[in-house]
């Protein structure tokens, strides 16, 4: 049984900031196994990849079969149907329209001092995105990285993806088509980021790395940043759903099941003034909780981090979302704007109860990478902007110069770098000459 | 004497190539020493800043006394002439300016299935800004990290700095108090960034930390990335220079020298289609190294990492810009904004000859904290995005829900999320009744 909390309870304060800083996952130390991987492929390149796949997923593999080829990937697509294929190309077109809207605007304009001041926008030349294999091979994840990456125009677009065993998903070859994904390599672990930060003598390095992975992956991406961008780290995730009593309790009750299938590790929280109703989704949990085909992996999240949280209005809702700050927040209320109003904290928000989260996992248009772990706190969801990186822009005319020079000589002389204030004052100088 | 680099030379290219891989800066390994400085703040707060305070910074503190109280702060920016006050008031009113053009808006619209989708900024609620001790102080650095904050409207605003020996820089004092800084805490190191991460009995965490630091802090700031927001892994900066030959040589050299007197692994690179220009130059740079105060450390920098390049004509020079991605970029050209058309990767361009970069390090308006050591390829400069977020919305009519919820069901299906498509199942089966 998930915590029944109810902000009425003398414990409550207690209870909760217990359930906010549960620890949902444990992270191995697998730093010291990942720098050493990192660094044979750093020293050995292909020879290094090619082994590590053999020892961990199983498949013996050659330079020149690290990529897909053109011909195995038709094959693989070729095996796709036409519903599924029609379900991609919908959840692409409305990914790529949703996206296409967060391209920024450069700017430029000239001040009071004469100076012309500006940005200008431009897209990382190359991305790697790390697509997990096995069960959490989602072709859905492939469409959510690569299409704003390529929206915001990035030129080499790459994926890796491991195959153990050599079984691929015909679906995360057609969505990294759908998408414009240019090469497909099908390793993965430490040493894919390894060879797309450092690159190989088959794989050219990129610049940045997104997407999703266990924990070696997390600790490779957290050892390259700053040799190459990379997203975020991500942790297990959650959903929070705040509803009054007029909502179908099943309903409620498949969204959160729907994150708790995920993974052991997520995190699914009712919050509801209406205790009646709370009970009654925990009954619909319950009843539906049988029939899942996930039920151990859904029931084990539900059991263990799983909350009912009744408050005394959707005021105390909106205020005890705000510090959870989770990933997915549901407002399955009358008046789902007004609530909306009152949320600081939310990777994204599913207005009314007509939008389940589900739609936002696939063809709502917003990104589905989004803030795990309260990290809502401090951070945005997965957008073109990962894939641009702004130039600022200045330039002195003579008059700006001696407006506001002498205050930059001043500033540079109280900071002992005298070689500063001598840039600036040889031109002024030059100025009074004139 | 710094490299002198022909593209015309058959040995250009290997040259170059090992001028870009060139490793300017020893990271010690730190990280495990920072790992228990961390745990140990984390296990005893206060107590152990205090005494990691004592060790590292020669300084006794109690609790009460880690932050200034406001009558050592009045008492500190007294010290401060007028001149220099107006100096920094100058930079801060354009430094705000500048930053007030950044904030986005937000965005909502309808699409043809009739779903209403956007996205809406808000601020990250609380920051810290560690800002380095002793000769690397700078009060510009305060306002560059303080000031997007502010107007990204980040409520609590909290800065660190070390003051070994109990020496502090009153500018560094005024500048937290202009840019409108909450708390100065006189701690610094591994233990004052574990204490914003995780807080302590009288200093409250923080949501994001940014800002400049030794060894220490870098490592520090990496392990806390997840917990709490970070800005950037800040690497020994540089600069790049594109010149024709009709610049006073004197300029450029002291441009060049600016860089390389922050720092023995700063780098300053000249480019420039003129052999003779160049040759001035290096005399210029000679002549005025012999006068600099700080001329051991610029000396340093130009003779180990400084280079000057001399290429067939401007577009080989913009070229090889963009291979090096310069933190700094400056285009003293007769065109130069023709120029900066072709630049693809730099933190900041200064545009023209009137332009020195040291009018961007105080008072051009646009931010100093900019992407070093290469990183211009994927990230940019500070700003006041990284004191915002985004939350995504989503909302669905039952039409709209009709029109794409079923490519979502099927592609949850092809996920093996049953949850997923039962949860759009439900409501689809609702409007079929209907």
């Amino acid at each position: 049984m998930p915590q029944f909390l109810d902000t009425c309870d003398s414990g409550f304060e207690g209870a909760f900031a217990a359930l906010l800083g549960m620890k949902r996952e444990d992270s191995p130390d697998v730093d010291a196994v990942v720098a050493s991987i990192i660094a044979d492929v750093r020293a050995r390149g292909d020879a290094a990849v090619i082994e590590l796949t053999a020892r961990f997923d199983r498949m013996d593999l050659e330079p020149a079969r690290l990529a897909f080829s053109e011909a195995e990937i038709e094959a693989e697509i070729a095996k796709v149907s036409g519903e599924d294929r029609a379900a991609l190309e919908l959840a692409a077109a409305r990914i790529r329209a949703y996206h296409a809207r967060q391209m920024p605007e450069d700017a430029r304009w000239e001040d009071a001092s004469g100076a012309v001041l500006g940005w200008r926008w431009g897209p990382i030349s190359s991305a790697g995105l790390y697509v997990p294999g096995g069960l959490a091979s989602y072709p859905s994840s492939v469409l959510m990285n690569a299409i704003p990456a390529k929206v915001a125009g990035v030129e080499r677009l790459v994926v890796v993806c491991p195959t153990p065993g050599g079984v691929v998903n015909p679906l995360v070859l057609l969505a990294a088509r759908i998408a414009g994904v240019d090469a497909v390599y099908r390793i993965g672990g430490a040493q894919a980021i390894a060879a797309l930060a450092y690159g190989t003598e088959t794989i050219r390095p990129v610049d940045k790395i997104t997407g999703p992975g266990n924990a070696y992956v997390a600790a490779a991406k957290r050892r390259v940043f700053g040799r190459v961008g990379i997203d975020m780290i991500a942790g297990p995730s959650e959903i929070l759903v705040i509803a009054d009593g007029d909502n179908d309790p099943d309903w409620i009750a498949l969204d959160l099941l729907s994150q708790a299938e995920h993974d052991e590790s997520a995190q699914s929280i009712l919050v509801t003034p209406d205790a009646g109703f709370a009970q009654a989704v925990a009954e619909a949990v319950a009843r539906r909780l049988e029939t899942l085909e996930r039920r151990a992996i859904a029931g084990a999240s539900w059991r263990d981090f799983g909350a009912v949280i009744v408050t005394r209005d959707l005021d105390e809702a909106a205020a005890l979302s705000n510090r959870v700050a989770p990933e997915h927040l549901e407002l399955c209320v009358a008046d789902p704007e007004a609530l909306a109003a009152k949320i600081t904290h939310a990777g994204a928000i599913f207005l009314g109860a007509w939008t389940p989260e589900a739609i936002g996992d696939y063809v709502g248009g917003p990104n589905h990478v989004l803030p795990t772990a309260r990290s809502a706190r401090f951070s945005s969801g997965l957008s073109v902007m990962d894939f641009l990186k702004r130039t600022t822009l200045a330039r002195m005319t003579p008059s700006a110069l001696r407006a506001i020079g002498p205050a930059a000589e001043r500033l540079a002389i109280s900071e002992s770098l005298q070689a500063h204030g001598l840039s600036v004052r040889a031109r002024l100088d030059r100025l009074n000459e004139g």
